[in-house]
């Protein structure tokens, strides 16, 4: 791959990923036991590899540093000891996972005899284009490979040496077990065409996912030709209904918004209702905690230090210490904002109300609805999932934090005995 | 919409969407024994408009002839009594399935406290992009409307009259019910442009479906910013083993020719291995019961009725009275015909040997596999699925034949008691 530059990039993505058909095929193939210690070599594998792996990483950082990446990405991009440990730790939980392959869905006997079963395998060979973190490039490898699917791995160039070596370290793991090498291949050259073949790699690559800035995901949904798996915001409400506990409200606002601001999960608008009796509390302990509320002139109205929004701030992902706060009449207007502003990401509301909350979740549509608990819950960890490939915001196949299942399809078995339809 | 053509067609359908969303949000939250009521009282409906319905389709039957449509095509266009009380009784038999909405698919309780579920919604705003058959028209918007999807339906030029008073019927039942009216609306205008604008609807249409001939599935797959679900081809094999039962082989092979030519499940190719003792009768009774043979040299060599075949034919889906033959050396080489050249759609095989049979459902990456039956049962009615939107071959979302379940999507809902991520 090394001089893919000088090659056709849609011919370079076509070789790599009828290899990748092929190891598909026999990795799909294998017991789930063999995926499994493959998996459990790469983690060890990748523990072993730890200093190549962090003076591949110190020379992507020193070249970042050169560039004048800002401190923010740098922190992505940097590897230690312990990040490393987290993201072996990560493959083996992995590992750990039950497999979907196999589960039979639904089963039905016909009445002229024939049975018919719906069984889980894997999706096929899936495309991750990515930036930055370099953990990605493990995570999404183990994913893929427990689910039976060979995966495609573009990252950064900032982290292309980072991943160089996280990758081999992976391969020479899941090879020793004898699972096949190009089930996970790294595009290794930095040309931006090869991109542009992979998301035009329809019939090639079945499922794109990616992973980073909003001005990547929103390249790959514009220009992909093949299914895409991804969130392009989080613009996340939580709407403080009337009844809700002023405690609550308080410690769930707080942390939605500033435990991580960064995060899709992360609260970016505040919806109170004008009946919320602790209003001046709730917005005073967010600016006491060094968040910047922008509001609506009713919020205004609650406290001086609440800056005008503009109408482009109801519709903006901050992913920093800044909120937007609105004031509504009620649940209508709250599901109204939502609606009208959100990103169908992850939407929560606090009452103690049972029935309003059972409207809310019920009207809300989006892939994620919360009562009583903070949007940073959003993540597939949380959910219970292990590690995930990604949060997804669209209506088809998988919505929310996917994971292994959302890695897998079905087919149908249908065992007869002779049956014809005459 | 008479007037569609004076207006910017991405206009035209936008403004179509998004009536069709604020419908589908008031269908979706009333109780589904009342879209069981809409859909009920479409079918008494389509009933009682008999006579301006079957008019309607005597005016197009009579533009159809006049413009010289084939046979073929006229037939399809076709509807009399008989055939509209099949169209109206698939209404009622959509309306007796079981409502997939509501459905947990998982549940979860969390160590730290919340209770996760997955439920079953509806996807949103589906298009039907069809052609000939008016039938398609109800059967659509039934199915769409029990899933509590709202539909835009966009038939073809020569059935306009039928669709219309189809629609017409249908949404006046519908509408007696309290069902809204813009939860089924037909893009009357035959403006080219509209289907170009419907394809490119993405954010306003969730998904759409494909239904008619290959150049319109192929155009909707290429040109389409949204999420397709449909089909191509239908090159069906069927793999005689050495070991299959020659009767059951012979009744299967007839059945998955000749039953219905013209149908995406029909058998395209068969498959016979080099030890199977009954070849000449199986090939026999095929072209005995006229159909032409197009074979490989060994094929040839077993009758020499059998005409050759071109490199084309093994990548030909006939829809006619003719099948390629070929003979193979056994599973691994049937499995390796199929992967160059099947469709992903429906591939089956006949033997009384379990293991070679597992092993053939196993590794055939198609949607429908099968073991000792016909693949003219690739249909969603004989899979007990009542009436389906289309048959499936991609990988992601559905596969296979598509019903209401398909017509589905899932949300999280998280219920917490005051969790923070903290």
């Amino acid at each position: 791959m090394a001089d893919a530059d000088l090659l056709d990039p849609s011919a370079v993505v076509a070789g790599m990923a009828r290899q990748a058909r092929k190891a598909q095929v026999l990795l799909a193939r294998m017991g789930d036991g063999q995926r499994v210690a493959g998996l459990r070599a790469a983690g060890r594998a990748l523990r072993q590899e730890e200093a190549a792996i962090l003076a591949a990483n110190a020379r992507d950082m020193a070249r970042g540093e050169a560039a004048g990446l800002s401190p923010a990405m740098l922190d992505r991009l940097r590897l230690d000891s312990a990040r490393l440990a987290a993201i072996a730790a990560a493959v083996d939980a992995v590992a750990g996972l039950k497999s979907p392959l196999g589960e039979v869905i639904s089963r039905d006997t016909r009445p002229n005899g024939l049975v018919l079963e719906r069984v889980r395998v894997p999706i096929g060979v899936i495309a991750i284009v990515y930036e930055s973190r370099p953990n990605v490039t493990v995570d999404a490898a183990a994913l893929c490979v427990r689910a039976g699917n060979a995966v495609l791995l573009r990252g950064g160039s900032e982290a292309v040496e980072s991943n160089r070596a996280l990758h081999a370290a992976f391969v020479r793991g899941i090879v020793s077990e004898g699972l096949p090498e190009d089930a996970v291949q790294l595009v290794g050259s930095q040309d931006r065409a090869l991109v542009g073949a992979m998301l035009g790699g329809a019939g090639l690559i079945d499922m794109i996912v990616p992973r980073g800035g909003k001005a990547l995901v929103a390249r790959v949904q514009a220009d992909a030709r093949v299914p895409v798996l991804a969130h392009l915001d989080g613009i996340n409400h939580t709407y403080v209904h009337a009844a809700a506990d002023p405690g609550m409200s308080r410690r769930i606002a707080l942390d939605a918004k500033l435990r991580r601001t960064g995060i899709c999960g992360a609260m970016e608008t505040l919806l109170v209702d004008a009946a919320f009796p602790d209003a001046p509390a709730l917005l005073g302990a967010l600016m006491d905690s060094g968040c910047e509320l922008r509001g609506d002139a009713r919020a205004q109205a609650i406290d001086p230090r609440i800056k005008p929004a503009s109408d482009e701030d109801w519709d903006t992902e901050y992913l920093d210490a800044v909120l937007s706060v609105a004031v509504v009449d009620g649940l209508e207007a709250a599901l109204a904002h939502i609606a009208a502003h959100g990103s169908h990401h992850t939407d929560a509301i606090v009452t103690e109300d049972a029935e309003i909350a059972a409207r809310f979740l019920a009207e809300v549509d989006s892939a994620i609805v919360m009562h009583n608990a903070s949007s940073q819950f959003a993540d597939g960890g949380e959910f219970g999932l292990g590690a995930e490939i990604g949060i997804a915001t669209g209506r088809l196949h998988a919505r929310g934090p996917v994971a292994l299942e959302g890695l897998t399809t079905y087919k149908w078995l249908v065992r007869g005995n002779g049956q014809v339809r005459g």
